[in-house]
């Protein structure tokens, strides 16, 4: 029987990659940025030539697919991009199972990464678990009882947008002290620049020397960078990021107990500094008699593929194809 | 085939009743209070005299019990009582199958009050719900996918310990601003009354003159009586209770996206205002996308005795004693 193809539609980069049913290893991986002025159709077209050079023309067994925005998992209709114009409503499975002739899967990023880390990363052996990335974004996906929970319209695990501070500042979505808001590295950012902003230019030195007093070049990364070098803002914007996850992380146990918690993207890297806060502060925040971990995810940037994985070996399952491999 | 036995170990009140199995009204009804030094002995005694009355010595086919504190469901052992001594480590289930031969289940009051209602109430055709009781504590029990939730370690549902307002007065938890510190019959009693004394007599008059002027006899149900009559001091009592179980349930459609929220418990008979800011808060808290409603409970305080029918219905299904009846 053939391979799988799974496919990553990332927001900023595109990635496609095939295995054998039961591998855990990669036939063949491509990766390609997207256009910044691009729409659907180019992420589309940008897709199907990476399809094209890992398959040439035989036919996949199954796709699965990450989309990096809201999808109706059980249509497989994109509902939007946040970051790629076009994609209102596009039915993505209908269109990939026409196109290539085999049953397709295609969920939102957050649920994918949690089903890769369920099947093949840190979450192995755990039932129970929640996937949470926070980079770019904050959000989340659920493994219940061994399966994607997405909630009675597909919009469960918006930790991002959980409120923790309702004095804080205020959010994309409107509210004040969302996660997202305290926690993102984009937010981070915009925090340092706010406070550096009203400070003497002595404070926050080895901040501003990092982007040469530009603080327009202030990110999630830099800020990481300087709290560990020391710079004090830094240090406070950064706990601050950890603090609020950790509230949503401790409110999260409370009221589901799941085993395990999963961390990936960007901001995971900041440092045992933020772990610690993490950790501390989601352990004061549940019940005493609420057991959970806190652990970093395993699979990296590729999370979204190896779920996509995931996700189309179910197909196989579904249709008794893999008995035949 | 004989009848259900449902019992409710309610912490201040003890309650048994029996039904056929398929029906929706009881064939007999017993309640008592419990005693006020009682244990763990003196209710089982209580329960035992409330069955002997309504079964005499016929046998019933299955049994179902709620009990008010945490219950390891699994095994059906009760880990303990926060109202009642002597209830540490009691294996309830085991107790009664071997009293009466027959199969029995044993769950925690929330988780059972949700069954009750997914099965008989406000939750029937809602495969994912969310039963919330609000008096004197705040808790919740899941229904997902049509069954109970109830957490890795039987742990799900603690709603009135998520942090709302992590600079709220201090919970008997140790935290600051949990949802129950805020919500619950009793804080918002204790929180009236620091307002009260802390103001100038003729502040919250309508207040004081309900109790006589002695602040130890406020309750939950004073301040509801009182708001209703205009006292703003019980007005503002009121709202911020409506306000932090807004939030939490606003947090909670972001999380898990139920399709309904069930709410129980005497502060939900506060009134209007209190439903109305409750509502209003929970839909600016969760994102627009995520739809969901909240609805009071249809079974009152027959909650816990209805879900453990449904309990013990289960057990009737697994044995496949159902057909014969």
């Amino acid at each position: 029987m053939g391979v799988i193809l799974a496919l990553d539609f990332g927001g900023t980069k595109l990635a496609a990659a095939v295995v054998k049913p039961g591998s855990r290893e990669w036939l063949g991986y491509q990766r390609q940025l997207s256009p910044v002025d691009g729409d659907a159709n180019t992420d589309l077209e940008i897709m199907r030539s990476l399809i094209h050079s890992l398959l040439q023309d035989t036919t996949p067994s199954a796709i699965g697919v990450s989309f990096g925005g809201p999808v109706d998992a059980i249509t497989g209709t994109v509902r939007l991009s946040h970051h790629v114009p076009g994609w209102e409503n596009i039915p993505l499975k209908d269109l990939l199972e026409k196109e290539f002739g085999v049953p397709t899967n295609v969920d939102n990023d957050a649920n994918v990464a949690a089903l890769g880390e369920y099947s093949f990363g840190a979450g192995q052996g755990y039932d129970s678990l929640f996937y949470i990335t926070i980079s770019t974004g904050v959000g989340g996906g659920w493994i219940l009882n061994g399966k994607p929970w997405r909630g009675a319209a597909g919009m469960a695990g918006e930790i991002g947008h959980i409120v923790v501070d309702p004095t804080g500042p205020v959010c994309l979505c409107g509210k004040r002290g969302c996660v997202e808001r305290l926690a993102s590295g984009p937010y981070m950012a915009q925090n340092a620049k706010e406070i550096l902003a009203n400070q003497a230019p002595q404070s926050g030195e080895i901040l501003r020397n990092l982007v040469d007093n530009n603080l327009k070049l202030l990110t999630g990364q830099i800020i990481s960078e300087a709290a560990s070098k020391g710079d004090n803002i830094a240090q406070t914007v950064l706990q601050k990021s950890a603090w609020a996850l950790g509230v949503g992380v401790g409110n999260v146990a409370n009221l589901i107990n799941p085993q395990r918690f999963i961390l990936g993207g960007s901001v995971t890297k900041a440092g045992d500094n933020w772990w610690t806060v993490l950790q501390k502060t989601a352990r004061e925040t549940a019940l005493p008699e609420v057991i959970f971990e806190i652990v970093p995810a395993a699979l990296g940037n590729d999370a979204p593929l190896w779920g996509a994985v995931a996700l189309a070996e179910t197909l196989l399952t579904q249709t008794g194809l893999t008995q035949l491999s």
